[in-house]
Parts: C-alpha cells; sequence; structure tokens
C-alpha cells in the first residue's frame, strides 16, 4: 500500500458525512505534512465507554471529534467486538463544532487544531518518528528498532509478521491456532487471541487492558484447558489481539505481555491473565542472525 | 442558502469520486479565501464539445480538470441539454493528474493550481468582486451595480427575480409563459427560453452562443408564432435561459441581449435572434423610484 492509497482510502470513509469530510480534509490538507499518519473512525475504549474518533493521530496521542461524541450503545458495540479498538485514555481530544458554527468559524477551528498538531510535533522532538507506511507492517522494522512498545501503535497483517520479530522466520502462509512458542526466551507464548465473545471462545479484555479472562465456549473442553494452561504452560504471553481493522483487513494488534495469575484462575472464572510489561524485545530472525555471526 | 451550505452541498458532489474530492477540497482549503465562489462538476460547452470541469471558478474564468476531460457523447449530451452549460471558449484549463502522480506529486499540483487562482486574482485587482452568496440572487444587487454583464455569472432562482431588475416589483410567485415587457425600454422583451428541445418548442442556441433559433414543436402554431412575432414584435430581448443548476434547482441564466434577424426569419428555420450586446442596464423597481423622486 502506498501513502496516496492509504490516505484515498481513510478520505472515502469520510465520503458519507458532508461536514466531516470538509472538516477531516481541511486538517489533513492544511498540516501538509506526509510524515503524519491519521486514521479516521478509529474505535476507542476510554473509561466512560466505547465508541469512535472521527480522526486519530496515533504518533501524537491525539484526537479530533466532530461534533458530537459517538457514543455506542450495548448492541452497537456488540456488533463491533472485533474491531480494532485501541484505548485512548491519555489522548488528547480536541472538539469541533460544525452545525452551530458558520463557515469561517469552522476553518478557525480547523486551523486551530492544525496549529495543535503542529505544535505536538514540535514537543516531542527526536521522539516523534515520521510516518513510513511500506514499512509499518514490516516485521524488519521492528527488529531493526530492538522492540515494541504499545505506544508504538503497532499492528501486523498476518500472525507470521508478527511471529517474525521474535527470532524465527516462518512459513509466508503459517498460522497458529492457539499461538507459537517463542524461539529466543523460553517460557513465552506468542498468542494471537480474539479478546471477545466469539463461537470458540468467551474471552474479555477489562477496559485498562491490564486484565484478559480465557476461558473455551465448548462446555467440555472448558476445564481440560484450563487445567491444560495451568499445569503445562507457558505461564507468560506475547499478545497481540485479532481485530478487524481498516479497509476490512484483520489485524494483529501488539497489547503487550501478560502473565497468568494462577491464584485468581479456576474452572469457573476461567485463565486470567495481567499484564506485565507494554513492552517487548525483538530478535533478528534465523537467517539475518547467520549472516551477522 | 449561506457559504456554509453552499460549500458543503458542492463538496458533496465529488464524494463519490475519492481522488477528486482530495484534490478539490485540497485546493478549497489551501486557497482558504471565502470570497471565491467555486461550482463542482460544470457543465460547459466549448467549440471542440461538451463536458463538464471538475471544478470552476466563474470570478476569474478558471477551470479545473482532474485527469481527463469529460467528453460527452452526444446521447449523455442531450440528457443533459437541460443542463446549466456555460461557454469556456476563454477559461484558462489547468489539468491535474492524479492517477500516475505519488501523493507528493498530486500534493504539488494543488499547491501549483492555489498559486495560480491566488495570481489571477491579484491580477483582478478591484475587477475581482468578493463572492456574496446571500446577494448573488437578489435582484437588489444588480440594480445597484447598474447593470448585468455576461461575464458576471448572473443567475436568477426565479422569473421575477431577473424580471425586478428592470424597473418593476412583480407578485412574488409571477411566472410567465413566453416572456415579460420591459417596463423602462420600449421594444424589448425579457425572455424565459429553454434554449433546447423540448415538448413545446425546438429552440437552440449555437456554441458560440451568437445565434438562437426559435420555433414551435406544434405544427398548427409554428407558422402562425412565427408571423406574429414578426409582424408584432418586440424585435427585441433580454434573454434569461431556464437551465437546471446545481442542487437540483432551475435558474435563469443571464444570455445577453438578442435582435430578431428579419432577413433570416422564415417559416421553416423559424426565428433568428441574434446577439448584439452582452450587458443589460437595470433599473430601480417601482418603489425603489418612489422613494428616491
Amino acid at each position: 500500500m502506498t501513502k496516496k492509497e492509504y490516505i484515498k482510502k481513510q478520505i472515502s470513509r469520510t465520503n458519507k458525512k458532508d461536514y466531516e469530510n470538509y472538516v477531516i480534509t481541511g486538517i489533513i490538507h492544511k498540516l501538509n505534512n506526509l510524515d503524519v499518519k491519521f486514521i479516521t473512525q478509529q474505535y476507542v475504549k476510554r473509561p466512560t465507554g466505547k465508541g469512535f474518533m472521527d480522526l486519530y493521530f496515533p504518533q501524537i496521542n491525539y484526537c479530533v471529534e466532530i461534533d458530537e461524541w459517538h457514543h455506542l450503545n450495548q448492541q452497537e458495540a456488540d456488533k463491533l467486538r472485533d474491531r480494532d479498538f485501541i484505548n485512548i485514555t491519555n489522548c488528547e481530544i480536541k472538539r469541533i463544532n460544525v452545525s452551530e458554527s458558520p463557515i469561517d468559524q469552522v476553518n478557525k477551528q480547523i486551523d486551530e487544531t492544525v496549529d495543535a498538531i503542529k505544535s505536538r510535533i514540535t514537543r516531542l522532538g527526536p521522539a516523534f518518528i515520521p510516518w513510513d507506511v511500506e514499512r509499518e507492517f514490516d516485521s524488519d522494522h521492528w527488529i531493526k528498532k530492538g522492540y515494541i512498545d504499545i505506544s508504538d501503535d503497532c499492528t501486523f497483517r498476518t500472525m507470521v509478521d508478527a511471529a517474525n520479530c521474535f527470532g524465527k522466520q516462518y512459513a509466508k502462509n503459517g498460522i497458529w491456532k492457539g499461538g507459537v512458542n517463542h524461539s529466543e526466551e523460553t517460557g513465552k507464548l506468542i498468542w494471537f487471541p480474539k479478546l471477545y465473545a466469539n463461537k470458540d471462545w468467551d474471552n474479555s479484555i477489562s477496559v485498562d487492558e491490564t486484565k484478559i479472562i480465557e476461558k473455551s465456549n465448548n462446555q467440555e473442553m472448558k476445564e481440560p484447558h484450563i487445567q491444560w494452561v495451568l499445569e503445562k504452560g507457558p505461564h507468560r504471553r506475547i499478545i497481540f489481539a485479532r481485530v478487524a481493522g481498516i479497509f476490512g483487513f484483520v489485524f494483529y494488534r501488539y497489547k503487550g505481555e501478560y502473565e497468568l495469575d494462577i491464584e485468581e484462575s479456576n474452572n469457573e472464572y476461567g485463565l486470567i491473565w495481567k499484564r506485565i510489561t507494554t513492552q517487548s524485545k525483538t530478535y533478528p530472525r534465523a537467517e539475518l542472525k547467520t549472516e551477522n555471526t
């Protein structure tokens, strides 16, 4: 995907809503900076509920909401349970009032928003990493960086791309049902769960994303699975949650590393995973390692 | 209508075409000048054929065409015969190539277009009249100006608004079948024709708009109508052509003053009208005149 295609698709998602299209294109054109990534209609989780933001800038953790915060009712939220929800607890939210503003006031708010974005980029200094659409889904980018941090907004298009960050080169079309063992750090599983109730699993993640509950939806499998994990492990997992992302593709979003809480886990409640770090070390792949040694 | 509503509707016409929406919003936002009127998907007539322009700036006679000139085939042109076609013989046309350009080249072309528009405005100096959406359909605006010129892109929403520019105040909902006599200049009719073949009339206008042919579609009426006009007159007409304009409304567009060519007119070819001026004097309305004298 090129930036051109990406931008086209992002903008096209706003086309049905005329003022939203006007405001979003205004911000993007006046910002005029192809190093800045933006996502339209980003689903977000907040302590006050789920919803979506009209415009989200992941590099600077900045959200724009046009006219009103889109609260989802439970039914809508359930329907969207596989979407790429991100946690925006610390996100700055700029609200733009369109419906009650004359056009010059709408333009003024666009200009203010652009100024705010520019000054956030300036404040970040070298911590601002230019958007690189060609490389952002690429394992090599993260291997070179040395780690994945939850603040990096790290998503992969396939399980293999994610798993390839941790020391091995897997077959291109590989998929794993439960996950794959970390080849460099023993006792760790790289896990690709659906973190919502689905046909096979009744998983969930807390709003602050520090706790995951895992249990089978199959009554015959439920207890044996819990006992198997408790007894055999591994008890630590690097988690890439399976989400339906932009453009209808499936993505795997990095959620951090979680450890099994053996005390809290039981046959009734399921396996309880607690987040212990929001950063994971990456490793060169087998071939690359050979070349380098 | 406010500028806000106008701009929303203009932009919304480009929504189905993603790159076109991106380019047009880019030009409008980067131009950032609410004194400049723009029309999206303006139908135009040129010596080389009919078509439409993606973006048209009437005040500066400047057109933007994104990727390719939209030639209409005859069937399409026929279907659109009642649209608001304008004559752009002397219009500067800027072509923007999107499909083969990477995003930074698209942005560069947007910037060049904005620079070209700005310099045209500067060159016009005081001849550039700021866009006033509240007043542009308003008779008073043209009465105050003292005349209507074809270069003013003058359109009215109703026949009454047009007729009220010439010395009388007509009933708000008035319509006239053929037209209405000029109250200040004897021997002139204010005419509101459909300048295309329709149920009642087989009218047409030449590509350069200097010649109009008028004849009835009703065989019984055809000759009597021609003879009546030839004998009784008036032989001079101020013409506002009925067109289907933006947003699905009907408009009446000023086309200039035409004089009957008595030599060329006959029962077979119909009435031949030749344009003799592209400017018409306006007059204060009856009430206003009373106040001022």
